[in-house]
């Protein structure tokens, strides 16, 4: 039937890094690679409480369809819950999804055309790509700098691209420790990058994965926040890490015709979010002892953030060839090694030496590639699997050098 | 932001039974409108037992991310089951959705390109209309018949728009007690079916949330079985008729390469559904005793047919401008009133006598709208509302008689 598929989806080859994860089943390999959170630090008894408590006082109404923007108990517990981070919403603002991959798929699905453009980091969320992807969108992108977004870059691409007739249609960020890079914006950029989207009538799309995993450093205000209700910003959230990713449940904030064209597209994508996932992470949210449990889970990270951080500087500190970013929170690191190397070859070498992470490519528009980089995760592996899985990547390495 | 919408999503308008819901909040209106199963069926304690039993072995897998197709076990439970029903597949031949909306928006992303053309009935699904409505097509389209889709007028249409030059994309249909007419396809005319599609090499996408649920009459093989893996049918199922409907599980079946698109499209829309949801219907699948479970299923559903049926009966039988379709499964009929009464008009004076049905326009691609029928569910409303709500709609229409 491959002739009768769409153009774009003949072509598409999905999430990368599903592609990836093929190559790494056997158990003795140590991946820094997957961007998964701890298990340890799984509110597990909360989750089972919950749901026997469910189950019984309302089993006929939480296996039934539920309303496609959410549980109005959930919405309501996000809302109090954002409060935290001085994001002030009513519920015309949030709609529930299938956690942050939901999120960016809905905002693709409501803002691109084919050849639409958006603009973003070099590099980027290889999911965001993957979901912008099914639209067939063009980019214009900068390198990220260690303060975040390069905004005078941007500004001038934008420059560039109304003088050809084009209109961006959003520009994407992860103001926080940014998936791959792990680089936090910094309060001015934020306030340029705000003032940019103002001027130009571009939509801001914030994606917010990692705000409550900051280990070091001080808070900086969202944009979202800085914003201040004026409505040029989308913000993507999602419980993955700071609960647990397997019960698939986000939010999406924004202006009310945002969120109501996105449960539209909701109510004909997937129809509604389970009742019971919801019920849990409202549960998490009104009962469970939040300041306790960020506490506990940014302890856990840092203390891995520090050991990895030490570890690569043991096996990497006489290599000047190589460098990492040093993340203030999130879950990676960015390294960068010397141009001749490709780390999508290496990623296969690597493989064989039982240590893997994911390439860089991944997370570059197709048209902005670059072949040096590469994303490691942090918060999974225990300690002796980081010493081991550190030695292994520099023994790898030596043979590229 | 709406000036950056896309053209569709601008004047996209989502599921039109979700916008219908909103003027039925009172809870004093009797429902015919919904087509919830009934919660006296979920087996609540199988759910009770197996969260439990996840939570106590597996709590720290459960949470996490989880393989985008779906849980092999129960890809292999589905498997299994649908040899139950003749339909013998192998693993590439199936993947995990979001419940049997996400399977049709899954369809239209594949195939549709704006102004593609869809073969299909007059009445069908709604939420099939919403969902391919993303992807702006086109519809060719024939009234329904007693004994299923109009095979003949499919011919002609397809042989008439291919001298346009235009090769539709699909044939949707939904063979066993269609939503909304109630009506089933009779074995010929699925041969027939199967034939018109391999003639012209056009696929044909298979619904089937309805099959288990045959109250009367014989079973007759689906598509997918009649086509025998020469790989021209993709089935799409849920578990929400046969199981329950809140935890949002599903499937679609069809040849490896429409699978291998469908994960990817998946992976980029919500990345996987929750570990937990599809556990738990493993376990309905292998731990459950599913012919007690559907044995009284169907004696449930068709005592309150029956019942539905009688009462109709009781009320309309004088009006000879009224009639109905008598399913033989399902959870629907299908009522026609005198031309010249709006069921839209109707409904909204329906709401003020406290009763509530669906509109049949909502049932209809635009351009072939009819405004005379309606759907009435009679699997959820009780005896007592069955009677009162029968009766409540007599008295409306009668002021339109």
């Amino acid at each position: 039937m491959e002739h009768l598929f769409t153009e774009i989806m003949r072509s598409f080859e999905g999430y990368n890094i599903g592609k990836m994860l093929k190559y790494m089943d056997n158990p003795e390999i140590i991946s820094f690679a997957a961007g998964m959170p701890s298990a340890e630090l799984f509110p597990v008894e909360l989750v089972r409480t919950t749901q026997q408590r469910i189950l019984d006082n309302n089993s006929d109404q939480v296996l039934q369809y539920s309303p496609v923007q959410g549980e109005k108990d959930l919405l309501l517990a996000v809302i109090d819950y954002l409060k935290r981070d001085h994001i002030h919403i009513a519920p015309e603002n949030i709609m529930i999804t299938t956690s942050g991959q939901h999120g960016l798929d809905l905002v693709g699905r409501l803002f691109l055309e084919p050849g639409d453009t958006i603009i973003c980091d070099l590099p980027t969320f290889g999911g965001a790509l993957a979901a912008f992807e099914m639209e067939a969108p063009r980019y214009f992108a900068k390198d990220i700098q260690e303060d975040g977004s390069d905004i005078a870059g941007m500004r001038d691409g934008i420059n560039d691209l109304l003088q050809k007739g084009i209109f961006p249609k959003f520009i994407y960020v992860i103001p926080d420790f940014q998936n791959p890079s792990g680089i936090t914006m910094s309060l001015t950029k934020r306030k340029e990058l705000l003032a940019l989207g103002e001027e130009y009538k571009i939509p801001i799309v914030e994606d917010s994965p990692y705000r409550e995993l900051r280990y070091r450093g001080q808070d900086i205000p969202s944009l979202y926040t800085l914003d201040n209700n004026r409505g040029n910003v989308i913000g993507i959230f999602t419980f993955s890490k700071i609960f647990n990713p397997g019960l698939r449940v986000g939010f999406n904030i924004g202006p009310p015709e945002v969120i109501k064209k996105f449960s539209f597209i909701k109510g004909a994508n997937i129809l509604n979010t389970p009742k019971l996932n919801q019920d849990i992470c409202t549960a998490f949210l009104r009962e469970y002892d939040l300041d306790k449990h960020f506490r506990k889970a940014r302890a856990f990270y840092s203390e891995k953030l520090d050991f990895f951080l030490e570890t690569l500087n043991e096996f990497f500190s006489d290599l000047k060839e190589v460098h990492w970013t040093v993340s203030e929170g999130g879950l990676f690191l960015w390294m960068t090694v010397p141009k001749h190397i490709n780390t999508m070859e290496l990623f296969h070498a690597a493989i064989k030496e039982k240590v893997a992470f994911v390439p860089g490519e991944l997370f570059f528009p197709r048209e902005y590639e670059q072949f040096n980089k590469m994303r490691l995760n942090f918060s999974f592996p225990s300690k002796k699997q980081v010493v081991q899985g550190v030695q292994r990547l520099r023994n790898v390495i030596n043979k590229y050098l």
